[in-house]
């Protein structure tokens, strides 16, 4: 549309998620006409974070260097594990900073059809590291299974918690339910029904 | 909040327009799950863009070389000239597929207590281009003024108007009015009222 070098930016910058042609522009525009200086950190802070960003050894996160720094901090809990399909899920809770235990991440969800089963999983990994505590002295009290609230993260919870039940104290289930400010009313009826039947004393 | 390359990254996607903490970390976590070369890519395609992407030497617009394609282009006709505010305001117009002209880009609008006037906006370098063409026998036949339609926007196309008067043969400003698919209705009354001044005969 206008020169080679900002058409490919356009371009390039569309493999952002809900990026389209617009916003891409719109950005494109915004970087050149103000934004130089910056636009040059974003390409060095990209470029770094591609290359060198890796899976870490014991949680299979993302990590600059072999461990994370999760998984290095001496003062999480790591009697406390909570099972994630994806890093992004690992992100999200630890910004509740509600808790203190180490990560699993899965990396997906169970789908044989897929060709995605223990092995793509870790599963392995998993029990190996859970076995290695016990060994040590130092098993894993509670496992919290914190996969997604569908069909999918149902399944590979009810798989996973199967797989560890010889090598864990406890295994819990993050919980399913009405979610903050939510009103029964505009609620669709699948999570209504199952707040329902996961109601607690109170 | 993950790891320290991981976080810069996220940083600096803020830079994009309308990306907050959020959508950085969607970005970042999907371009380390799943499109890592297309990361790369971009990087390059950014670095490229900010670094040598330039000024053209005849509109202002954005150039890869010293005259940007569009001045370069034998087949646009150059006794029509179409004033902007912006590059963004250029690339908006090529996208309608209805201006086969050439540009001039003011870069922002008069506003004298932001030391904003003529010699900012290019208006020196428009006249000698502008009479350059009447000394060559092609001088411009009508120049459009497609500054915004804000109020600086009419300010400066009327100020930009009495500076080139003597040099173009006709002066026209992009209509204003309903925006297609308006309903008067729903429409703000600054722009119903303007349209009814700017009413014309069928
Ligand atoms: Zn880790
Ligand atoms: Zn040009």
């Amino acid at each position: 549309m206008l020169t080679p070098k900002f058409d490919n930016l356009v371009k390039e910058l569309k493999v952002l998620p809900s990026v389209g042609q617009k916003t891409a522009q719109r950005m494109a525009l915004h970087l050149l006409n103000h934004k130089r200086t910056q636009g040059i950190q974003l390409a060095e802070a990209l470029m770094i974070a591609m290359n060198e960003i890796k899976q870490c050894q014991i949680c299979r996160g993302f990590s600059d260097d072999d461990i994370c720094p999760i998984c290095a901090n001496p003062q999480r809990d790591n009697q406390l594990l909570c099972i994630v399909e994806t890093a992004g899920d690992m992100v999200a809770i630890e910004q509740t900073a509600s808790f203190q235990g180490r990560y699993f991440v899965l990396g997906g969800y169970l789908s044989p059809i897929d060709g995605i089963g223990a092995e793509q999983l870790g599963i392995d990994q998993l029990i190996f590291q859970l076995k290695r505590q016990i060994d040590e002295g130092n098993p894993v009290k509670e496992v919290i299974l914190a996969t997604n609230n569908t069909v999918e993260g149902q399944t590979t919870a009810f798989f996973v918690s199967e797989a560890i039940k010889p090598y864990v104290g406890q295994i819990s289930r993050i919980a399913q339910g009405v979610p903050m400010g939510g009103e029964l009313e505009y609620l669709d009826s699948m999570t209504l029904g199952q707040a329902l039947q996961n109601r607690g004393k109170i």
